[in-house]
């Protein structure tokens, strides 16, 4: 871009600027892009960002031109370009720095600029020729910044939403497929790391299967709360400079061509600072991550080992583990994953600052909850990824060690109570303990239960199953 | 209690201890109140959780005596002694440290002995007379710690919701009647803290009823998730000790005697471990905080002054400001519900901590979560009612000034977008800024639009109802 | 206090109000106690802060006597009542919430009417003779509450550091005697959960003692930092209503009754709102809980069994586990410690939030910062006490465990690296995996390194000592 | 890079790996940046980290060489292949994730592996002649990841330190200048956004770089905890593969060529698995974002207007501030470093989460730590120099304002305390307000003070500066 040095003039309220020839941002980009440099990261780094803002530049253009207030032909155009954009073009066209000040405003008008540009590229015109088609008097017409900027946000929280969901629906499936593998094997349940009663392999990783399910059913939930937008209601929800059918319209033609549930916000004015949707989808993003660090951490610890630790089970060796002991494997893909989580925790923080510190009828820090918010789920994407192909695919579960985990555990005492009292039970195992040796044993010596009704009393197998097996739809 | 210094020996698997012979507590918690000495505050001090706790052993206690569990005249008294605790008896008899450690076992096995006491004594019998009424078979029976435990911190939530919900409807009220009282009153709307367009104080007060509006919303979408308790599921989900139709028939009594749409949660051995609607909870206290703090942040803005700020309006003086500066008043009473909401964005933090370190088949830090949520839940209502009545009830709005604000302010200029375009209504802008005039009276000579036609683009009062006017029902 | 329901009357700017008769306090409390209805928490529970204070104003009435602009007999009652508040008189005449808003406004008026009625009663006169001594006129010459609340305040936190010094130097030498006592007992390191190389087990508890002395240390470098005040600096900095010379004095009689580094901040206007302070404390405090969760965390670990864990060692039973499992012993203290330190890990946002949210001549939000540090220093006494006598004095270690642990693991093929290089070792540790070996053994066949040799390179008490042993003095 | 496609085969404890064939990193490098795919930022983004790794190595090849560890033309070799790195030659040769597993092992692995394959391209040797020049056995010889890696850790972030220190005072010094151009403006001073007393515009501007002045001092105080290095101790603090002189001699290299105060961390068994020296730079780096938020809050309060707001000064204009509102401009440098702010506020988060996750001989988790302090770090950096250069120096005070606000104010008053009481004061104050007059103009009616001692008490040049002028060292 620009690379042949060449410029055009644009001015605005301040003066005028040199803008690269070539480029279709105008001088609103420019400034900003100079204006803003502190991240290194341009808005062009958020895809699902980009093209959400084109859909509601799109949905705009049609309403404005459904009540007169852009000429067909120019409208067409304008759509056009949005498609253009939805579809990918142009993506190197975003270059302001994602932390920028001024509430999106520099998105919104860039993305204005870039509209207008390769709307007059399609009608055959050079760069700037604006006169015929205005970034703000048409393409941002009946819309402000306050207004299409969250739109466009929450669009594309939305629209990231997908990707998330299928990584995560693919890692359930993966734990899913590693439960059905072993829903018959038994092992130790441990609460508070001490031994306690028997379960199945299979209970133990259906459980983040289903916490996997949880997450999905959360995802879904968020989708009215981001789809709840303030399209027509302008710079502070008054809806000053739009028509006042523009906002059903808008509306209806986003509603139309995204396929989602788009409604207008209740009460305008609330919306333009109310961030509920973004503290809502950074919660749900942390939950999953903290579903995702218990599989992470509980795989760390069943693979610890391999001779002085749990060692119910290996991850696959996926590198050497150390520069100076030979040998030495490390959960590494696990410990990737909590760290992916450790940043997501702190996003969540980064969030609340930013929600927690509007003033009056605007919070202009949207646009760092946005960048935190799509930066956390792209990472969170490729945890689950990493960690479902490289490490969760390949375990190897040690069954003989789980059932002997089981088959010795003295909480097996338990399954005593009922027909002997606890506190008697507490001397089986106490006896146990003390003699190492199993529950079986010392109960077939201090209880006068007979031997076949111990040996059912005492089945780890049976035990793991009073509720049923785990299987793919929950019990 | 115990002022007698005369005590009862009881005995547990680790050897045998004094307890006072009044208490209806036990060995369990003279032991756990030995050893936990950190917080200074006791489970008592949650009257929700121990209300709670009572009813689930309550449903409890039913569904054993359906079962032929329990027999009937045991069943009787402990379901009288589990009515008692939910009435407020006994609630000093709950004297473990909220930090308890063992993942709630100190207070279960509190809730078992102080239940079985007090049925013994309903029967006629001493304290500690076990052999009759046992505390782990019989109150017990069929239950763990983590499937009850968890059980009744989601129910104390949900319980702790009826007061919150209340605190915060009559704040939304507040703030609604503050509205009505200045719906015809412009003002100027600001953006970025820049002077933008009009709107009325109405409009600008109603929005923070929005925004309890939607709380309350967000704590109805809490119950499902906070009802989808674990009963039958025992120490690991895999229901070990319980009969098989425990469950179901648990979870219907309480259904019935708690009215709230309790279900048995999908997974039993991901529940055990499963947070997440603690962390529904902390994240929409946290908005609930976020939307409260907005307000309160607002309103020292508005009330800056009382000649160098805004001074849009005037809280109401409740104290001298400083020991220094005679006569000066401070916005004290908004600045105390901001230090509410820093505490309650540190205990999602803590919050996320705990929720976040569970390991194997247990999280084994409920109380520390369980102990947060109340707290916040209380430190939330204590602020919304003092904010109400000790500030938004009595706040002074300064309407002449709010209509100045709005007749002078240089964006008022985009009212004339539609007519003369984007970059011309510029110039308009500069000029009034720049020569000290109105919008109106620099586009009356840079314009050629008529007069009346230009008072009618730039009536303040229409301007700011473009939309329509803010009222009881959002529009 | 006014049990008799008799009461005197006040009035201050606003109006008048009923004092209970024999209250100390005045109008300003009166209205402050009934203005902050938040956490049911009082100022009076930190007695530090009150004590504190109380030492900040005897030293202003004493540089104030000194400057003449106290007379002699007035001073010397005021200094009196400063010093019978700071040992302890009057504790319960503070009653205000400790998140009352204003800045601290409401403790310093409340000390200042509680000094001002002590002395009038020192001197045989009545409460509320004002005429005589007044609160803002003699108590609060020459002071505001901007350089005297937040001079009491980090005075609360230097003072609260000695317990907390204290505590945490109890909690060192109980980790290095339980080092001391198995100095020469070795097991397996263990790096990413992964067997590694041989220790000691003194070398492993050392290293928690190495901690806490890091600890004490970074307390050291606080106080400081604590004791750059900015008394004589009055409301914003500038001095106003203090006579110039008032701050040097101050300062230097306040640095000789408490003995503590006092001197006056460099910039009396940058000082008013800096929080470093307390970021630093807080960070400090953080880091602590850091220490202490690290330690929790791996007695956790080392205590996993009693079958199917590491089983390195146990922690004392302190009560029973479970309500199911009979005779199941948790770690429950360390699981205590765990989650305090998870209180104090929230604490720090929420002083981070406060310290963040100052705003041009003042941050309001001392109160919360202030309530959070001392309750977060009091929980870590609490929390190190605890952890101390019930956990870390009564540990057992699994001596033959760990030695067992430390000659089985294959990372000892380390020890061969600089013989026959990492990559040869690596083949000796893997065929000793894949055939359940130790190294000795493999190595023996797979080299041709001598076994006399082979036996000292592979000594693994030599191994753990390498650098040395550790030792009281660090190595 | 292989874009040729050409590869050669390397293989470890797993197997072989095709690695490409110019590449100066081998398998394990090529293993972990197949393995880590989440961030997508590579280790060679933080050139501060490559340099310090280097130079690190450099050091213990220098103490290798002098113990005969390595003979003296490969360790030649592989120094000149450090000093190559440090240069800044081969900074693509470093791919992995930031986020990686492993607790730094890759980037360890990495570094060996470039640095040896360099050294054989030195001695003109292919890629891969690890015979001569072994990645494991000679540079890494004498080390572990678990020392190097934390310790080129602490060293990039002091040598982070030199930039950050470099921007701070380049802002620090535009603050000044700003102050010092309004040393004798008289301005209001506001206390919790109430009118108070006078200042200068050059004390509240001096504040702000009293707090750069501040940081700079607690930047030079990190330098010794971020110097205490754990060289020689290798995997677990034990020193095991390490002959014991190379700790001493590896550290004094250090020393050396850095300049540092680099020593031997005390206890090198705690010293693996202490993040002390992490959490003191982002607390650090937090009390700077701190500082920096208060100056652009202050800045976004003091522009507020242009009519209906503070209006004291006026930041320079840098874009269009609405794509709806003409000739709206807002301060989006302020709002740019706010955000800054909260990302760091996260980081810090973020880096809590990562120290305390620690478990038993090493906290794994030190590549999310190093990757966000020094993002934290690059972030601050560019946010200070933005501010600077685009706000801060172009700031425009607006010097009759500020008289004319001070001369209004009604806390004035204050200034009468001492001549007539508190109480007497206070109706003087009152009766202004009510009557909308100045504290002169009332005071020369309600009191009998004689004119002219009264224009002198009531001075506001001279109440600003009781305590001296600000000026460039602080009073």
């Amino acid at each position: 871009m620009a690379a042949t040095g060449r410029t055009r003039t644009e001015h605005d309220c301040i003066g005028t600027v040199e803008v690269p020839q070539d480029a279709y941002w105008g001088i609103h980009t420019q400034r900003a892009r100079e204006n803003f440099t502190v991240s290194g990261i341009q808005d062009a780094s958020h895809d699902a960002l980009i093209r959400a803002y084109a859909l509601v530049k799109r949905a705009c253009a049609m309403a404005n031109a459904e009540l007169g207030l852009l000429e067909p032909h120019k409208a067409r155009l304008i759509e056009q370009a949005c498609e253009d954009i939805g579809h990918g073009m142009l993506a190197d066209q975003f270059p302001v720095d994602v932390l920028q000040g001024g509430a999106g405003t520099s998105l919104n008008m860039n993305m204005n600029e870039v509209i207008a540009n390769r709307a007059l590229e399609l009608d055959g015109r050079p760069r700037g020729d604006y006169g015929f088609i205005h970034p703000n008097d048409d393409v941002n017409r009946s819309q402000s910044t306050n207004d299409t900027y969250p739109a466009a946000c929450k669009l594309a929280i939305c629209m990231g939403l997908d990707p998330l969901r299928e990584a995560t629906d693919r890692l359930r499936e993966a734990f899913h497929a590693l439960a059905d593998r072993h829903r018959n094997d038994v092992t130790i349940g441990r609460t508070q790391l001490q031994d306690a009663v028997p379960m199945t392999f299979g209970q133990e990783f259906h459980a983040w299967a289903s916490f996997m399910k949880l997450d999905l059913s959360a995802m879904d939930d968020l989708v009215p709360q981001l789809c709840d937008l303030n399209l027509g209601a302008t710079a502070i929800g008054t809806g000053i400079c739009a028509d006042v059918r523009f906002r059903k319209l808008a509306i209806a033609y986003l509603a139309q061509i995204t396929g989602l549930p788009i409604r207008a916000a209740h009460d305008p004015v609330a919306s333009v600072t109310d961030m509920s949707a973004y503290i809502a989808a950074s919660a749900t993003l942390k939950n999953l991550a903290i579903h995702l660090k218990k599989a992470a951490d509980d795989l760390r610890l069943l693979n610890s080992g391999p001779r002085a630790g749990l060692g119910d089970l290996s991850v696959p060796p996926r590198q050497a583990g150390s520069s100076i002991m030979p040998g030495k494997i490390n959960p590494v893909i696990p410990e990737c994953v909590d760290q992916c989580c450790f940043v997501i925790f702190g996003m969540d923080v980064t969030v609340n600052w930013a929600a927690a510190e509007g003033q009056l009828q605007l919070n202009a820090f949207d646009p760092v909850i946005i960048h935190e918010i799509l930066t956390g789920m792209t990472i969170a994407i490729g945890a689950m990824d990493m960690f479902r192909t490289k490490c969760v695919d390949g375990i190897q579960v040690h069954v003989d060690r789980g059932m002997k985990h089981a088959q010795h555990s003295p909480s097996l005492a338990a399954a005593l109570n009922g027909a002997i009292g606890y506190e008697h039970a507490v001397e089986v195992a106490d006896t146990a303990m003390r003699e190492g040796r199993t529950i079986r044993q010392v109960a077939g010596e201090l209880t006068d239960i007979p031997a076949a009704r111990l040996d059912g009393m005492l089945d780890v197998v049976r035990l793991s199953r009073n509720l049923g097996q785990t299987c793919r739809d929950g019990q």
